[in-house]
């Protein structure tokens, strides 16, 4: 089984198809990296690119496409709903097979510097890469997004990691960083009451007091007239998918509120899936090579 | 994704290493066949080869391990517990991907012609290549054994789908058919009473007035000190694992014992346990396209 870091940037443009196959295309050129999937939402503006290869390919990749978009997306006219801080918004590097956490937060520190040093925007390093705790969290980092933090970057807390100590006008700050792959889950309720939805979010979640790496908000479906708990699981080895399900279960019965379904938004690491099953059938001793997928294709 | 077709073999020797390596050997020389197992049983006296490949290389294989084994195995001074017929003693084809079922029973034909028109041994075709209802169910067919074959064979509805009309002394008789993947599943229970494992095998397989694709037997665990109900699940997309898994938990409960876990045994397909994950996480619209493994190695 070969070394293999997934990387998901994104990027602040989501309405022009020329800029993003452009940006698309500098993941494409690279040998030894695959891409596996990229869209473009157009209220949010923004584009999300994903590919996976080996770490050099995937430096190479990553650093290539930022350097691009740098040319392309100008900050100063940006508009969009969803919070963006710079031409690439941000890049989490993702250990997949036969690469550690630090080898992750080894190559966040490589692009980034890179990023800093030859494209002249300022960089924040995030979640398992940042140099220091207040730094962790990307929402954290984004408050007042592109336009507050010429002010931001002045203060002595908010100084760049690598790169100049003034934002670049046109591309913005990057945030790279490295952490575990992400798991978008989100529990459906047989009620179309929000506040239901957002009372669970709020104790199922860690800020709530809820699981270790469980996000969570409540949101409305209006076409089916539901509304569901919707959760970023950001470790799935440490909080399995379905002890979010069973957690935001139990929470529904206080209100009476049955769960009617679930969702698993983009792709999912193959083992957060077979723990559930390993879980919900009680199965002893089992191990992923008996899966006979695996066996065949050797991954 | 390529034509995948899975075959395994069963012969009838499981003590003498350098025979058994012999016959492995000619799965392992066919270009486009990829060996995925094989074990030997001392006391069964029987190895079981399990082995994957393109239709054209898994034919080859197939007949040429065959061909090895009347060559090295003599039923004649064969002893051993399972039940068995011939020097190759059954040849299941199995369709795992972009082929049919009826692809298999074609290549089952193929197979167990050139088995009874180039080897001299007689075959009969089973499962879902059975000629006729009787010969379906492999252990109807291996009634009375090799040594039983000498007489059943002179009866009109045992004369053999292929091959000369008298039992090849040296080779026996050889089962060749078409099937689903087979898995064996296994649900502890807690209790030591092996008439409550044999009792709840009973109903929940299809003799018994259960699940159409289950066969099921309860078996003593007694170093653990305690009972199993151990199943086949011939069938697994219209069969689920936890659909079997739940009705033995059912009946269970009628003795008062609590199901304590389960065990899969040997190689199971990727989407047998992905049902589960999905059934019991109530996940809707979920693609195995969302695995991420599956994306990144493109099976």
């Amino acid at each position: 089984m070969p070394k293999l870091v997934e990387c998901i940037p994104n990027f602040s443009e989501g309405r022009n198809k020329e800029v993003v196959e452009r940006i698309v295309d500098e993941v494409r050129r690279v040998e030894g990296v695959k891409l596996l999937d990229y869209s473009s939402d157009k209220d949010h503006n923004r584009s999300v690119v994903t590919f996976v290869g080996t770490p050099e390919a995937v430096k190479e990749a990553a650093f290539n496409a930022c350097k691009k978009a740098s040319e392309l997306i100008d900050m100063r006219v940006h508009k969009g709903e969803h919070p963006r801080v710079g031409a690439t918004d941000v890049i989490p590097f993702v250990p997949i097979s036969e690469v550690t956490m630090q080898d992750c937060v080894e190559i966040a520190r490589e692009v980034g510097k890179r990023i800093g040093e030859e494209l002249n925007i300022p960089v924040y390093l995030y979640e398992e890469a940042a140099t220091s705790p207040h730094r962790q969290n990307l929402a954290d980092i984004r408050k007042g997004q592109y336009e507050g933090f010429f002010e931001k970057i002045k203060k002595p807390e908010w100084k760049p990691d690598f790169g100049p100590s003034e934002v670049n006008e046109k591309s913005g700050v990057t945030v790279v960083g490295a952490r575990f792959p992400l798991v978008a889950f989100n529990v459906n309720l047989g009620t179309n009451d929000i506040n239901i939805a957002n009372n669970i979010a709020k104790v199922v979640r860690h800020i709530g007091g809820g699981l270790r790496y469980v996000k969570a908000i409540g949101v409305e479906l209006k076409e089916r007239n539901i509304v569901q708990v919707s959760m970023n699981l950001v470790n799935y080895e440490k909080t399995a998918i379905y002890r979010a399900f069973e957690l935001v279960k139990v929470e529904a019965k206080r209100y009476g509120v049955p769960v009617i379904g679930s969702e698993i938004i983009g792709l999912v690491p193959l083992k957060a899936l077979m723990d559930c099953a390993e879980y919900y059938l009680q199965i002893e001793n089992f191990s992923l090579d008996q899966i006979l997928e695996k066996k065949i294709f050797e991954f």
